[in-house]
């Protein structure tokens, strides 16, 4: 079969499965969610020996040791993996739910159904475990999945699949409902992200260069984030030990997340003061800092920062720093080099964070809290799928309800419209 | 200056007008409304002027009498433009609302804030009110609006983006926050639909082909709909005088609408007594019938349909019939030849109605309904900037929230977390 009326295939078999997960009961979603915990179970000796061939093959072709470790499948892996499909089946099930049922003028009553999207694809890098998150969400929001992992954990992949149907197969859906492509040609991939009729929203999770070129081909809605340059905006208003607490842990709590912060903003009216306490206890954890030539003034240690610095998500124990006139500054600044996701102000005046909160364009804003907290679990989804920075749709960390659409629903005793 | 130079420049200031409109009262964006419609009442003579050119312009390049029709300015329309403004101006304000404040176990308080998204391009051909009316609807939701009209409109469209400009400069607003493209140049549409950093949605409002181009070669997110092949389902336990009723209105009430039936689909328990009624009613309205085999066995008058006919939107007194053999059928042949529109059932089973609403996979799914309802009035939004389609973000009927974008607001006292 050509890869063209493969993948044809799986997205008719992935639209005629969401039809029939569209009026699956809960019930039934959750069972099938257990059931694939236990044949996840059953399966373990095989997904470890299937994991070695991928990690064996990763070691031949010279993957790095991070890289490796994401491959890896060991019991705790396998057991936190049966330990999420068991929490996605405690959460409350969004599908179903109708709200705003109004009677208007003409007699007709409208409200909104919340509805599943229909089909999703997502695509992924090395960590097999991905396949059991993304699928166990979308299953429980009532959508079917198509799962296009990296060719790296090709063979741990497949053998999550059949542990998977399995699962599906036990609670009386359709196999078909969470489909793994088997095949690691990468035109795969291409086809998935055109293929509007059968695919209704992408979610890629991985590196930048793999978001941005697959945001850049598609023809199907995709739900992503690029990057997470965070700020932190010191005001001259701020309670100091309240600053020193947030701007540490949403520096130093770890390095590699997309909201840690990665620049620092602080009034002028508060530098000398607070910069030399702050920029000591980041130093302390091994940050490097570089700054405007205001804050190197202050702090002989932090280096020049270039235009370039400013745009930068480092990932890294690096950190910008920035003095600003007044929030006003920080505000554009943040608007202007920030990418959308998180922002936190630390200040003790109510009317600074009121205008904080309405003017910083970003998916989350925070008033006197670490930006560690924009994530799923924190904000109390249960789990998140990803963190979003676009503005339509689903906007900061996507739970259940990101997956999900809303369709109107009119009743009405034979009603027509007059003009 | 560039074509490119231009967009550029018109995108730059579209974002920076952006950020004055998000954080301006709802006082003055109605003030702003207001003003607009004393400047357009001022400037009525030079509209009508204006208009006369592109008028004879669209007489000489040989514009048929619909397309001369909707170029056409008068007084009425100019009424009409004045009154929509007032409209618009009275609707409440979605921007500021703040939902779902909750305190999660961390101590921090999550909710979410309503906030525009930012600047909106409309891209519509030949009738020069929708400036108005998209301007207004934008405006309204603290949107900036870059506007590019149908070419043949182009000095009534200058003519009215200056009543606009006036209008906003009045209220202390800047002329920016509208921006009509002063160009006929085609590569504008190109550069707007490709400009994610300046746009952050587009919503094409015209024929089907500028709305699939615009579709295919956008990089900003589009709301749109393409199709409206909207169906009535007469089930077997359907009331006869409402199906007739509701049979009638939804095809003959107007014939160009989106929400007009294209299709019935009628239970083969019925077709005896009820569709000889149904077809002779709508034959006497002058509605020309295809179907299938069983439906011409019943009403002789019917001719043959073809494949091609049960996706087609005819926008005209055309209709399709199609005999089903149980709601199944006629569920599965609806999301099959649909297009996500409007469609309805007319039952009195409980049971049925139930289903129906729950599988249909439709912007706007109606029970004993006409589907004319579907409309931003009709469904009390006060106005509409269009319908959608698509099931991320707006689907159904767009009004000021569709416009509105939601982010999370983090309320701590220097709360950071844990691990």
């Amino acid at each position: 079969m050509s890869l063209e009326s493969y993948m044809n295939q799986i997205g008719q078999q992935a639209r005629a499965a969401s039809r029939l997960l569209a009026k699956a009961s809960t019930q039934q979603k959750n069972m099938a969610l257990l059931a694939m915990a236990d044949a996840l179970e059953t399966a373990r000796p095989r997904l470890i020996e299937e994991n070695l061939k991928d990690m064996q093959n990763g070691k031949e072709k010279g993957l790095d040791a991070a890289m490796l470790d994401r491959l890896l499948l060991n019991d705790a892996r396998i057991d936190g993996m049966i330990e999420g499909l068991k929490q996605v089946a405690t959460l409350p099930d969004p599908i179903g739910e109708i709200t705003g049922m109004e009677y208007l003028p003409s007699g007709i009553q409208r409200g909104q159904m919340r509805v599943p999207l229909g089909v999703i694809g997502i695509i992924y890098e090395s960590r097999p475990n991905v396949t059991i998150d993304a699928a166990s969400l979308c299953l429980k929001s009532g959508n079917s999945t198509i799962l296009r992992g990296g060719s790296e954990a090709f063979y741990s992949n497949q053998a999550i699949a059949l542990a998977i149907s399995e699962g599906l197969s036990a609670a009386g859906l359709p196999p078909e409902a969470v489909q793994v492509i088997n095949t690691t040609d990468r035109e795969a991939v291409g086809q998935l992200i055109t293929m509007p009729e059968y695919v209704d929203v992408i979610v890629p999770r991985g590196g930048k260069s793999l978001i941005e070129r697959i945001s850049k081909d598609a023809r199907v809605p995709v739900i992503k984030h690029l990057d997470g340059n965070c700020h932190v905006y010191v005001d001259n208003e701020a309670d100091e030990a309240k600053a020193l607490k947030i701007v540490l842990n949403a520096k130093t709590r770890r390095y590699g997340v997309c909201n840690a912060m990665e620049s620092l903003l602080i009034h002028k009216e508060v530098v000398n003061q607070q910069l030399p306490v702050l920029a000591s206890a980041l130093e302390e954890k091994g940050v490097e800092l570089v700054g405007c030539v205001q804050s190197q003034a202050v702090v002989s240690s932090i280096s020049p920062a270039t235009e370039e610095d400013w745009y930068t998500e480092y990932h890294a124990p690096k950190l910008s720093v920035k003095v600003v006139d007044n929030m006003d500054e920080a505000i554009a600044h943040i608007n202007k080099y920030g990418s959308h996701h998180t922002d936190a102000i630390v200040s003790q005046d109510y009317t600074k964070a009121r205008a904080f909160m309405t003017e910083v364009d970003s998916a989350s804003v925070m008033v006197n809290a670490s930006t560690a907290f924009a994530d799923g679990f924190e904000y109390g989804f249960g789990a998140e799928i990803g963190i979003s920075t676009d503005k339509i749709h689903a906007r900061g960390p996507v739970g259940l309800l990101g997956l999900t659409s809303q369709k109107y629903i009119v009743l009405g005793d034979g009603h027509t419209r007059d003009n």
